[in-house]
């Protein structure tokens, strides 16, 4: 059974939010499914799972600049990249069968995006596409509208114990 | 930086457990880790991800019954399955970067693996070789050798709604 055409949202303070989309994305592949992952905030050129996703015929786009981005101080530069995300996630979502749209719950907690805008651009989608938003913050109207909500929960950290991100792990 | 080595659990009732550990194997292979992945329970020879997660190079293994498996009704066979694969286990953990242990938690939860085994056959791993374990119901024994936990909880779900497991997502 097919049945595509889900809105899948994953959120909240733990691990494996990004890494569940790259999954989703392996999984889809395997079973000849078109899928786009568009990446808001971050630009991940460099990430072990950027070369591998373009090496199983993913289609991959960043919408990041190189820098960190601050709340309450962001530039005209990152909502500027993050329209830019929309516009691409907007035709991806006429065409393929599965779009992820990595940290773009992160880019509405920022305020670089519009909350009515995210949510008439995904309602505007073709009938079968699928759909998977991750990042932390997802806001209350996209939790209202999604069919399939995880929340990530950190139980136990090692960020505590002083180990910083690794290579081949969280990139 | 590297600093592999570290013990990572993601449990929970809600999605992205499997998909989550698919892709870390995804994000490792990009930075050229050797990656074993050891599926308990399911024998997914027809799921999306492992045709994906060979052409990758991962190293893929399966035990588990074609069958489901009911708590309290456990075969004979799905026992011996398990030993197999915490065997497989065994050998990749001083071999591998990366070592998936995919629905141990559940095998351990159905029984058909002594939590004490299990943790002794993780604490023998070689040094830098980062272990993932998946699966719902992870023990108390396993949490707390663990460095690294993540709760999936399941928020909103499409199966109440009568949607049932579909090709390219779920499997």
């Amino acid at each position: 059974m097919d049945n595509l055409g889900l809105m899948q949202v994953y959120t909240g303070n733990g691990k494996g939010k990004t890494t569940a989309a790259i999954g989703l994305a392996v999984r889809a592949r395997g079973q000849n499914k078109s899928v786009a992952f568009i990446q808001f905030l971050k630009c991940r050129e460099n990430y072990g799972e950027t070369k591998i996703l373009e090496q199983i015929g993913c289609k991959v786009q960043c919408f990041g600049s190189k820098g960190f981005i601050i709340k309450g101080h962001i530039k005209q530069e990152d909502i500027d990249l993050a329209k830019s995300g929309l516009k691409a996630a907007q035709e991806a979502l006429s065409v393929y069968d599965i779009v992820i749209l990595d940290e773009i719950n992160n880019a509405l907690d920022f305020g670089l995006l519009s909350e009515s805008e995210v949510v008439r651009v995904l309602a505007d989608r073709r009938e079968g596409c699928e759909v998977v938003l991750t990042g932390r913050g997802a806001t209350a109207a996209l939790l209202a509208v999604a069919d399939l909500v995880t929340e990530m929960q950190e139980i136990k950290h090692p960020y505590q114990s002083g180990i910083g991100a690794r290579r081949g792990i969280e990139y």
